[in-house]
């Protein structure tokens, strides 16, 4: 899959205040659109995800799945602040000719929904038959529906919520605390606080999964004191493998747009914005999610007129949006009015 | 309440391997020694707390409470390794003449409770009536009940584990990663690492409440984008309240041993060790703990032969055995066979 990228002429004003100069969009497309695009999926990623929709959210698109290229044009962007190839911290400011670092502004859910409004026009896309995402994703996909009711007929988000509670905040606060205990965090370069967002990932991993996934995945069988435990290795892996792919200026950008996420905003608060979606929509909880809790994707089943609320279980907790495609698919592919299989929802995979 | 000290002759040989040339505990007592010794309570504090039982339990000691000193003799002593006067690692080392710091050996469970033995037989206690703890020492009651089983007549563990589990594990590796992202850390001086340990808190704040906690307490009431949230300050302000009472070196010792802790490990497993406990047991689990769930406690009480078990509700999880002390002082008077008022917990606040 090769990404393409968009300028966005002018500056572009942020809702923070300011704005930033110029705006690069690096986005990937699969399929084709219709002669009337009227068959456009819009794919939302997640915190460390990317525009490769494909590498993320393996067996969802793809010949004979639920989002077939055959049938739809299905678009992702690199949300602006994260690593994948849009503007973020690292691009040079050509205001000043150096890279932006630190000086990088707030970015929040609302610019990032703005600036894929930006790309949908520049494609000339009128009509956005279904949108979909999970976490901050699923943040995106209500953010639109409830910014543009007209634009989007089906909205499918995920592990999600209508504006991040006290306990989202503080989960991204602690992290950006350990990328902070990082001195290195104060330098201007591309790796600056690499091993505070180590630290910080390993935190985070606790919130994506649960107390039974590192019990099932993560136990000793023979434990004594003088071998590392498993669940503690795991954690120092799953930080140095972001390490790897990722840098502490879109970690700190991309927490700091989810803790902005508050759809009710100056609309009247969370209800008087719901209301106004028209979007049909699919919303799913995952029963052992903490990190976003079901009643929070109930919350926005309750208050978008005749959503749907779906919850499914997983031994993943709020990774189980990225892990149990059967049954998403599945949930997917009967709001969407097709086939499925009842109760065998791995048939799909 | 005045701290004593004493100080064990000879080297203390550790579990993991070599010794501590010499170990001096910190004590605090309330009340009176029955003639027979008899009337001895044995309260064992936990992660952050101290000998000073009285100020981090309130409500459980004093005249007219569950456990007055005129009826007991209560002894706390602070946990070798941290930092309210037992050695620790910025104790010097009398083979060095220097302060441990990252010299300091792994002291495990097991080493904690056999530290507490050396103080019994010092204090001339054959028998105590009543050992109780909750988290970290919750851990100590159950490993003393285990390697003792006919010194303690009542256990009452609280929120607390028989083995470690991976998940508490990760948490405490998270955290240890926060704390090593401070490369202060590195440095032979009382303040190591205090900024890292800061993210550990805010980190660790989260696993001893929950999301309820955080939405109850930390929810913003007109939030807009120019104002710090309350969750976010109320991290930064937990961080900073530990690292003006703790150190780093405390922080790191202390989650080791708390990692180390299995009861089953050279004993045939958990069921076997707990099957050899002869103390009556009153295990309490907190509903809504996700640091220390209830099937923990549920375990424990299974396997411990004639146990009580008895699970509270709390806004607080983990913490709620620092905050219910209503329900929880209930509960120890019913299982002491103490009048109680059903279903006013309250009056005995």
């Amino acid at each position: 899959m090769q990404p393409h990228t968009f300028h966005i002429p002018g500056p572009f004003p942020l809702e923070g205040g300011g704005y930033l100069p110029e705006l690069r969009l690096t986005y990937s497309t699969a399929g084709h659109p219709d002669p009337d695009r009227s068959n456009v999926v819009w794919v939302c990623h997640a915190l460390t995800g990317s525009w490769d929709f494909a590498s993320w959210w393996p067996g969802m698109f793809g010949p004979g799945e639920v989002f077939d290229p055959a049938r739809y044009y299905i678009i992702c962007v690199n949300i602006p602040g994260s690593c994948y190839g849009s503007t973020d911290a690292l691009s040079v400011n050509p205001e000043t000719g150096e890279p932006y670092y630190h000086d990088f502004p707030l970015i929040t859910n609302r610019d990032i929904v703005e600036a894929f409004e930006r790309l949908r026009v520049h494609l000339g896309i009128r009509h956005i038959e279904v949108a979909i995402g999970g976490s901050l994703g699923g943040q995106h996909v209500i953010e639109w529906a409830v910014s543009h009711p007209d634009l989007i007929s089906h909205i499918i988000p995920i592990a999600t919520n209508a504006r991040h509670s006290p306990w989202g905040i503080a989960c991204n606060e602690a992290q950006r605390m350990a990328i902070s205990a990082d001195p290195t965090w104060q330098e201007r370069h591309p790796a600056a606080g690499l091993t505070g967002m180590r630290a910080a990932r390993a935190m985070a991993m606790l919130t994506y999964r649960t107390y039974e996934t590192y019990a099932v995945t993560q136990t000793d069988d023979h434990p004594d004191l003088h071998t590392a435990y498993r669940a503690a290795t795991y954690q120092q892996y799953q930080g140095e493998k972001l390490a790897r792919r990722f840098h502490a200026f879109a970690y700190w950008s991309l927490s700091r747009a989810m803790d902005s996420h508050d759809v009710g905003r100056g609309r009247g608060g969370i209800a008087a914005a719901l209301a106004q979606v028209r979007a049909r929509a699919l919303v799913i909880g995952i029963q052992s999610d903490i990190l976003f809790p079901v009643q929070e994707q109930q919350e926005i089943a309750r208050l978008i007129p005749g959503a749907q609320y779906e919850e499914i279980h997983s031994l993943y907790g709020h990774d189980g949006f990225l892990v149990e495609i059967p049954v998403l698919t599945h949930l997917i592919r009967a709001f969407r009015g097709e086939p499925v299989v009842t109760g065998q929802p791995e048939t799909y995979t």
